[in-house]
């Protein structure tokens, strides 16, 4: 777990007792390609807090959670807005529940540094959190949008977001999928689950097909666009998990046989924050 | 999501834009078998919050985080053993940061009601937390580990627990195996995702294989034990999750072909908080 104490620096973490990791394997090379057809209405936000960048420092609300982003895995500084945004731990000076300050310590029968409140003693728990998402295929094509808020502005991005409290992953993927693209769509089947643990993140990718033959940019989007595999914009996706995820189905397309990846994306270190390219896919399996 | 105004009284969620659903199917009858041969050395947990059952209200810290419950979503009342357990929402009434009394509100952009700091401004979101775990296969027999914790003391699962920040799910799933059944295992593929959406966890499954044949009981667990598939514990299960994935494993053996599942588990309405049986897993898919 040296990896979490590097790369979430404001939370200490360590074990009392060693756990086995995981064997790791890389993959992967990058290719590239270029856009197809169009349509695009809206391009400006509907919220002012939309246009945080990724080095802009939190000095009000920040409105981050459905739009989710890899900055910290790009290597940027640590500001309100890539922490909030990324889903990675801050240190939690406070109890949620009774406003007490929290004492940083290792609860009795764990083995982690947690933040534990000095008044009600309940503690605060920091969990990775999931962004679900879409891959439409509508006649050998795929939907991509072009994102129109902060982190990765004017990049391309299947519709994908955080996973809400009460809905299962599949309809927090038919959710987003209407709230960027204004596309009704139905799940037909697991595709990926991609980890980023450096972030706090794990991505829940599943292929679906459109209801209806219809789609239009949400407030979130600048365009909707189907792109045939050989023209998918591989060098101009706002993140690493997009381009991991559609290079995998490029080569299941390619293959004839559709499977359910699992991997873990880890950023190389000392690469560009926007090098989306810059990655290892570590530990990929397969179903 | 109507479901979760109704399933998570805490915290009212509504959405200004009514999201597509998902379609829903049913699967699953239920049967039953019994133990094999054993091993348990250590009857007494180390953790002195680690007794706190299904109804016990928290009076001091709660020690639940590896420990996951699903008693929120077998019916109980919602104690904040429950509550925290189980990782659904409850609500917020401080900012984690900067300790500023919340309001609950939906802020400018999005759909659902948050807990806004009136102070700083911060949103405090909440979603669902990962439970990892390995199904372990050794000599056409898989591995249990009997209970030393509430909830389900005394019944048995596979080594899960909830995933941190900075690890990714497979090396999760391989640190909860040692803790709960100290046997040091290698990932081999991606098995099942379960999203139970009442209490906003996701399981997520590996099938894994044992490093080196040993393995014995971890603090949380009484025993540890080797069971053939025609003689797994189905009717002394902890959790639905757990008769869930056992099911599905038990039909690809014996249709000879293990696949990547994903589902969504309900709990039937009205059923007792003990019966893991009562269930429909709805919109299962494969891989």
């Amino acid at each position: 777990m040296l990896k979490a104490i590097q790369n979430l620096g404001s939370v200490a973490y360590y074990y009392r007792l060693k756990p086995p990791h995981a064997a790791k394997t890389n993959a992967f090379v990058s290719t590239s390609a270029k856009p197809l057809s169009c349509s695009s209405p809206i391009t400006r936000p509907t919220n002012p807090f939309m246009f945080l960048t990724r080095k802009t420092r939190s000095l009000g609300p920040v409105r981050a959670h459905s739009t989710p982003s890899e900055s910290k895995m790009d290597g940027t500084s640590s500001s309100s807005v890539a922490v909030q945004s990324s889903g990675s731990a801050r240190k939690i000076n406070f109890c949620q529940w009774c406003g007490g300050q929290t004492k940083h310590d290792i609860p009795d029968g764990e083995e982690k540094m947690r933040a534990i409140c000095t008044l009600c003693e309940k503690i605060s728990y920091q969990n990775p959190k999931m962004v679900v998402g879409c891959l439409i295929e509508h006649d050998n094509k795929v939907l991509l949008c072009k994102r129109n808020i902060q982190p990765s502005h004017g990049l391309w991005t299947l519709p994908a977001g955080y996973l809400e409290i009460g809905e299962s992953a599949a309809e927090g993927a038919i959710r987003e999928t209407w709230e960027e693209a204004r596309a009704e769509v139905e799940v037909v089947s697991p595709f990926a689950q991609l980890d980023i643990p450096r972030i706090g993140q794990t991505y829940i990718i599943f292929l679906a097909k459109l209801k209806k033959p219809h789609f239009s940019p949400g407030p979130e989007s600048l365009e909707c666009r189907l792109f045939s595999i050989d023209d998918l914009p591989l060098d101009s996706l706002a993140f690493s998990s997009m381009v991991v995820t559609l290079k995998l189905y490029i080569e299941d397309v390619k293959a004839g046989s559709r499977k359910f990846h699992y991997g873990t994306i880890n950023k190389r270190p000392g690469s560009s924050p926007s090098d989306t390219h810059a990655y290892t896919l570590d530990h990929h399996l397969q179903s």
